[in-house]
């Protein structure tokens, strides 16, 4: 398999490597997920995380595994594996479907997952094209999670859109949410929008309202983990309660994600199975110990509160607004 | 001056203790608060907290370093210190204001502290008793920072409601968001409830919406640091964001408060200055170093969104609800 490089995941003389997104921003460390046990391993402790990421990352173990040797019912074995890993993020298991689908096809599985991965990276440019002739001279725009380099193979999606418009010229703050449990705002957007040069602020989520009443937001975008086919949208925990205070504050929300993203099998975001993960994320060491905790992964933003939905196909307006 | 037990604060053989609220829920270390340069300090940095205790924290400190002989210049030099502690909550000026006025007047300082504690107590009855009707059997609350005995001298503003509603034998679930960046839910109302042996379940803040979205939140309660003439109240950051939202899902939303809180010269939340903190508190270690942050320490919630505000005096209705 060819040499592949992104910001969170490479393919470098036959091994894959993974940058451990659980030491960032402190540590830079690449660790090895050349085999789907490791790679399932560090899908499931969130070492490389983002929807389109780990649909690539799933690819390119397989097709490795595929070429160092793998039995049949050994590779079909981990496809599962891997395509179980996380139940929420649908990029993950089409990747997966669609590599399952070339092997039994009996074409070239190495070829596959390097389409995926040049893909992902194409998808990004495309929805950072559309989405960035959003954007306007001097705009404040509040994200949340990560959605960046380090969630896909390219630019990002909603991040990769604030990037391509920055890189336009245009004079931008970016409000950075800090994303609890986890703080992938705060560890990795603050970090990637640091080696980038764009200014931002980081809050805690809830300082988000505070900003858009004070009009200090003039446009929110965040990514998607699975879109419905009524246009619903599953993305990080959080996403739902800024979608509600933007339609409150009048605020264009906008959600970002390419075509791996969509479920057509989700008729709405009822049908989306949402995460549900340890409650030690939420207590973090600072709570009662056996504190009684409720800590989904996800929640769902309806298509009603979404501005506009913005594809590597264009934009879809919601048809209410 | 008499003996006087709270949760967090006791007069005992004349000196002050501080139960050091940054220590629980892992520790119960009571701390000396016995001169006013100790108490400024301690609820600098919140060791103490809550807008009614910290109030009478400041009466009884000042009663306590009277009576311990303070010059005149040296005890108004004091007042001037806890008062300019923290700017929001109007609990602490207005207190340290009564006691230079009972001073300037000649009458009884130590008199006037107790005055101040026993009222705290009675107070807290009245809001529980107005509050507690409001609340159904089979309820699902949901609550924000910490309102309970740990900060009031009794057992609280809107956590006093819901557990006097408790004690009535209401079967109520609690859901406390942890409230960043300082975790006061997560900390001390698990830490409250738990003792109390009232249900609860541990969120992240960002996790209210999707709550409420489900269907699963029946009633908000939460206190306040500063009511103006017009009725916003500042409280808690993170306030404003679960009044938007609670009016979206049409959840009433309620602000427990006893008269201490309420500032005649604020003419509306406008008039409240915000206390900002340091930056660290949002960076907490997992940010890069030296991330930019935005850290205001409380939001104001304009009235139109409170469906009623539970006073010790009574009930005052939205006239819009």
């Amino acid at each position: 398999m060819k040499k592949m490089v992104s910001l969170g995941l490479k393919h470098v003389d036959e091994r894959l490597w993974v940058l451990d997104q659980t030491r960032l921003p402190h540590q830079e460390l690449w660790i090895s997920g050349t085999t789907p046990t490791e790679m399932v391993e560090i899908i499931q402790r969130l070492a490389i995380r983002g929807a389109p990421l780990i649909g690539v990352a799933a690819a390119l173990v397989l097709a490795r595994f595929a070429e160092d040797g793998a039995a049949a019912a050994d590779w079909l074995d981990a496809a599962q594996r891997l395509r179980a890993a996380r139940p929420t993020a649908v990029n993950l298991m089409s990747a997966v479907d669609r590599m399952i689908r070339v092997r039994s096809g009996g074409a070239d599985l190495v070829g596959e997952a390097e389409a995926i991965f040049d893909e992902d990276v194409a998808l990004c440019e495309a929805m950072a094209e559309h989405g960035s002739a959003l954007i306007q001279d001097g705009d404040s725009i509040l994200t949340h999670c990560n959605t960046g380099g380090l969630a896909t193979a390219g630019i990002g999606t909603a991040l990769g859109v604030i990037r391509r418009a920055h890189e336009q010229g245009k004079r931008l703050h970016v409000y950075v949410d800090e994303t609890r449990p986890l703080f992938q705002g705060a560890r990795l957007t603050a970090w990637e929008l640091q080696k980038l040069g764009i200014p931002y602020t980081l809050i805690c989520d809830n300082m988000a309202a505070s900003l858009m009443g004070q009009g200090k937001v003039s446009r929110i975008f965040v990514g998607a983990d699975r879109i419905a086919r009524n246009g619903d949208a599953a993305n990080k925990i959080g996403t739902y309660s800024l979608a509600v205070q933007a339609a409150y504050h009048r605020i264009p929300f906008y959600v970002v994600a390419p075509r791996t993203t969509l479920d057509e099998k989700c008729a709405t975001g009822k049908d989306i199975p949402i995460e549900e993960r340890a409650p030690d994320e939420v207590r973090g060491g600072h709570s009662p110990k056996f504190a009684p905790v409720y800590n989904p992964a996800f929640d769902v933003t309806p298509r009603t509160l979404i501005t506009e939905l913005i594809l590597d196909s264009g934009l879809m307006k919601n048809v209410k607004t």
